[in-house]
């Protein structure tokens, strides 16, 4: 640490002190390691702390908003009174990492009262055994009625320079690599000037990051923090002082630069920290689907978690492509589009999917590049490109659904909106009508672009309620969605059942289209960061590992493939794409059997070893059945971990199915290089398992009758 | 004239013969009195000028783009090449103010390639008897493909510091009054500043004028400019050179400040100047409907022009209300609105409408505040403010439908947006469907406040584009519509015959709720500036003219009764209201007659004198009738003229009723005198007609059978 550095940070603490001697102490909450301290400064700001195990995690820090038209609901607050109430309660999702979740806290209402203006401002707390949320409300009252928020000032105080992960604050897209550093270090001009991207990238503040965000501390303290139940104002962002670790909530702008458009009564989102000296425990929580609500109905039958190949990894690595045309503005003689000849999405290529899916214990077929419109639908900034309902001249709808439907197999929409939100609102009713008609369950939706409405981002205010229209518009039809390149996800997931998925991250998509594509840690902060508010679609299952995209052969994925196999368990999803072409899955039969055999939606998840950025080892059970499933990865180092088996239920015998790397593999050199064993195992048994560099390993638990 | 002035202007004559000193000719076309030049400048710059009988009018000035990306298209161009074509037909509107319309012009295509980047450009010209109008061309090409325009280049350099007749250039709002002034002393400033507007007011550049811009030069020239088919495109606002007299085109921007999205082949709207030494010629210039393309429909019988009254006077002053109750944020103890006691859109008042329509000879009534959401539907920037099918609890849909039908009535819906675009675009569907299945034939829309998408302005291309999607939906659905606070039109009522009447402009309504109001002169400038681009609901026909607003009791319209009744002829619309009281109408019963009996729909009409801001005099002959009509104004000086009825059917008598201002009228002391006399009267005849100060006089002319 420079001289300088440390100066500032004893001025600071100075800071600190003097206004803490000042302050009025308002409430202290706890439950087990964690204590939250509610003060208001002697300036009348309200400031939170936060403890673990006696230590401080976050400091004080100040909490409200500067409004428009220079109103503030930040300084200048009496205490009206606190209200504390206790919850310990448990519920089932519709789909999940377990069947049954508790829901305990302490929560804390404090009214709060202007003293110039006389406004009112509530803060409601919530402290779990692993962290804390917190929310602004807005009562009902006369002075604040309709307002905009120009700000938010609610600060995280941190208390030293933590190791932390992290990716830019980008109003408009989260795939980007993970940058692993100090606090002090973030900086994301960098990352932001180099990364590739099919999205737009918008990050003016080199100083900020998105969440959640996955923290460590020198004396080994895990940090999350993120936010739950994001509805009607844009994501949070936080800006990070490199000098004194102070993070401060940093929301999408709209195009007048303001934030959020509220009527009182009305909240923010949960803030949310999550804290513990265990890794595994933070992955483990279920804090951010507590604070989300009850799921908006209880006829949930039709949702069903489900595996799906895709036409689409074909076009990724240049075989086919979505484009039925190359010339998008003339026409032939016969006044008609002007085939490519490698047009992917066409009813003979398409029935090759269903057979393969027939034949493999997976249910749906994702088509992308079905309908009209794919000529020039990217980088343009154009309003209306999809109408969603009219397909390309060789894709024969009705055809591929009926045959389909003979084999079992569900057929899954794609909507790629392009970023014009305003043109795919426009057509949801009729969109969602032709999926009902032709009795397509799910729902790819995508915003690959720049957004329209012109000035709106991705993570904006608008565009939330854009994606929550849209999840209630599947939900009122009946779909499943799984959104591409929204907003990253908060727990929404328990509230709307049906929303079964988001992107929101860098998947493996980036591995075809970009020189780069993900490090072998990749997947293990994904965990820690991005999934830490609800599933991810990341595709995972590619075989074949180097020489896939003829138009890039150097390029490789940074992974081997019993890694490949690993993610369907480490990275969690009711929806999970075998996203590899079936030649190359039927050319390792052996090793595609467990992408047949692993569940999608679980009864009970067991995190049994984690540390962001190296390593995670996690076993599931799958639903309504005796079997497990353990996946187990690592970053680029190779590792050796004996697990044991005990959260086996007791006194079951087991086949056990290992997939492991072979002795030889190695994510560079040797990637595809796997081995399968089987052996018979129970509650007392141990897995000696031996993980290449960039490797992984699966395992399926069969239970023997 | 200053002396710097003087000098000013000399060496902006000096820049441009030397200009032109260089220039290259690149062609010439006339018709008449119009005469059309065409240029290339040395730097390769397009350049057009337009004389008037051998009178420069148009001097030669500059045309082009600049576009994203530091790309212009404006200057290094050369000649391609040229080609010309002469066009005379005849068609006939679906409704107008004449039954058959001549379009006839010299056509000038000129392509252009710049030399530097091999950009092509093309600029069609069409010179018609009374006028000119341009619009460029974008061919298909590979280097422009989708493109941004960040401005527009046209200038139009007048020749003299003309009186000129404006609006500020405003984004969001053309209610304005007009100011009339010198070019060198247009500054909008103290306008913009000043006005009180139930919309927003967003006028950043106070040098800029909205088109219809109407001019008269000090040797008695008439110009006028404005544009023809608005599509797709900003409206195009005129900023002034105080000094040169040079109007550059100002394009209302989106969020980005960005003017229009692109894709070749597109076009921009055509940019019309109309020029005549006869101010009546003006009026009578069918050139903007030529510009325009044909009805998109052949299927017009369900088209009707229609008067109406409306459930709407009585709020403006303040009789009731458009809100079912007070608290918009409390329900009563049942749960819901607690009703005030004020709300005017109820089943029994509403009745009484359709009653006296029934009596009337009137086959509208409109309804406003009839559905949910008024409580505090303006000035929140809400985006879900209406829902446009849930009726108040007093509000009988289909009771009142059914009732009005009993008498041949039809209702008239209204979908209030708010401003909120996007939330009326999710749900035009569901509202026109509603009209169909209750019987709806019409539809008056409004956008008060500012517009959602938020960085959009009611002028931009998105809004352009969205009222085009509103007209396209209501011809779907057979639906007429009549919309409030849109752009100003531009002829597109040819391409969409059930686009029947805008706003757009100050309507009576400001009578009511500003302290202002109207001008004596309004009228007789709307009809050279704001109708040039088509009809508008002005909403005339106000009988109390003083004391009508209890809430102001000091507020008076600045016209006599008489003047009220010649706004029917001469505010031309195919959907006129009869906006007073019935009660107000029933006191007078014989100069209501006038109302009841006026045409909406002509066959022919004559524009017998007029001089902006001075008088106005109008005969026009109803469609598939015998019967003339006749309307005549003044501004707040009383008038006196002869007029010749040999605009009459030859060899025909007619019944000429005269309604008069009363020999003591006067708009601001006595304005509800008026006398009604009658003669008979033919085409050799003449009517001697008074005019008070700030008065008018309507004629019936009924063919004696």
């Amino acid at each position: 640490m420079s001289p300088k550095k440390a100066m500032i940070i004893l001025i600071s603490v100075f800071s600190m002190q003097t206004l803490f001697a000042q302050e009025t102490k308002v409430s202290a909450i706890a439950m087990e390691n964690i204590k939250l301290d509610i003060s208001l400064t002697a300036a009348g700001v309200p400031v939170y702390a936060v403890s673990y195990k006696n230590k401080p995690v976050i400091a004080p820090s100040e909490m409200g908003f500067a409004l428009m038209d220079a109103k503030n609901l930040h300084s200048n607050f009496v205490l009206l009174s606190t209200e504390t109430r206790s919850v310990d309660e448990n519920w089932q999702p519709v789909w999940g990492e377990v069947k049954n979740i508790r829901n305990h806290y302490q929560q804390l209402n404090v009214h709060l009262k202007q003293k110039t203006t006389g406004l009112l401002l509530d803060i409601v707390f919530k402290v779990f055994a692993e962290g804390v949320g917190f929310r602004y409300e807005f009562p009902v009252q006369p002075g604040l009625k309709y307002f905009i928020v120009a700000n938010e000032l609610t600060q995280f105080t941190l208390t030293g320079d933590h190791k932390t992960f992290w990716i830019p604050g980008d109003y408009d897209s989260n795939e980007y690599p993970y940058s692993t550093t100090k606090l002090s270090e973030i900086d994301n001009a960098a990352m932001v000037a180099k990364s590739t991207s099919i999205s737009t990238r918008v990050a003016p503040d080199n100083k900020a990051v998105q969440t959640p965000l996955m923290m460590k501390s020198a004396d080994g303290v895990y940090i999350n923090i993120h936010e739950a139940a994001l509805l009607n104002y844009p994501a949070m962002q936080l800006h990070v002082n490199n000098n004194n670790y102070r993070l401060t909530s940093s929301l999408v702008p709209d195009a007048y630069g303001n934030k959020a458009y509220l009527h009182a009564p009305s909240h923010t989102p949960w803030r949310t920290i999550l804290v513990s000296d265990q890794a595994t425990d933070i992955l483990a929580s279920k804090m951010i689907l507590n604070l989300n609500d009850p799921a908006k109905t209880k006829n949930t039958s039709w949702i069903k978690p489900m595996k799906f190949v895709g036409v689409w990894w074909e076009m990724q690595v240049g075989m086919g492509g979505w484009n039925y045309s190359d010339f998008p503005d003339s026409l032939g003689k016969d006044g008609k589009l002007i085939p490519n000849g490698k047009h992917s999405a066409n009813t003979a290529n398409v029935k090759k999917y269903i057979d393969f899916d027939a034949a493999s214990n997976i249910k749906g077929v994702l088509v992308e590049g079905w309908n009209t419109g794919w000529e020039d639908w990217f980088g343009n900034w154009k309003e209306n490109v999809f109408d969603f309902v009219t397909p390309y001249p060789d894709y024969d709808v009705k055809e591929i659904v009926r045959y389909a439907k003979s084999k079992g197999i569900s057929m899954i929409m794609h909507n790629e909106t392009s970023g014009s939100a305003t043109n795919y609102e426009r057509q949801l009713d009729t969109a969602y009508k032709f999926m009902n008609q032709f009795g397509f369950p799910a729902v790819k939706t995508g915003y690959v672009g720049k957004i329209i409405p012109r000035g709106e981002h991705h993570d904006g205010q608008w565009m939330v309620n854009h994606y929550e229209r849209v999840a209630q518009k599947a939900l009122d039809h009946k779909v499943m969605v799984d959104m591409h390149e929204p907003v990253r996800p908060t727990g929404l997931q328990r509230t709307y059942p049906n929303w079964m998925a988001n992107e929101a991250a860098r998947g493996n998509e980036f591995n075809a289209f970009s020189d780069d594509g993900n490090p072998a840690e990749h997947e293990t902060i994904l965990p820690f960061t991005r999934l830490m508010g609800g599933p991810m679609d990341y595709t995972p299952g590619i075989f074949k590992l180097k020489g896939y995209a003829a138009y890039a052969p150097e390029r490789q994925l940074h992974t081997t493939l019993a890694k490949q196999l690993a993610l369907y368990v480490t990275l969690y999803s009711p929806v999970q794409m075998a996203a590899d072409l079936p030649k190359n899955y039927l050319a390792k039969a052996d090793a595609f059997q467990f992408i047949k055999d692993v569940a999608v939606d679980w009864d009970d998840t067991k995190i049994l070893e984690a540390e962001p950025g190296d390593y995670l080892t996690i076993a599931r059970k799958e639903k309504g059945k005796d079997n497990w499933f353990l996946g187990g990865i690592t970053d680029e180092h190779g590792r050796t971990t004996d697990i044991s088996l005990s959260f086996l239920d007791k006194g079951k015998k087991y086949t056990a199915i290992i997939y492991a790397d072979a002795s030889d593999a190695d994510f560079q050199k040797n990637p595809e290089a796997y081995k399968i064993t089987k052996q018979t195992v129970d509650a007392n048994s141990s897995l000696h398992l031996v993980l290449a560099n960039g490797g992984g390993v699966a395992v399926s638990f069969v239970a023997v009758k």
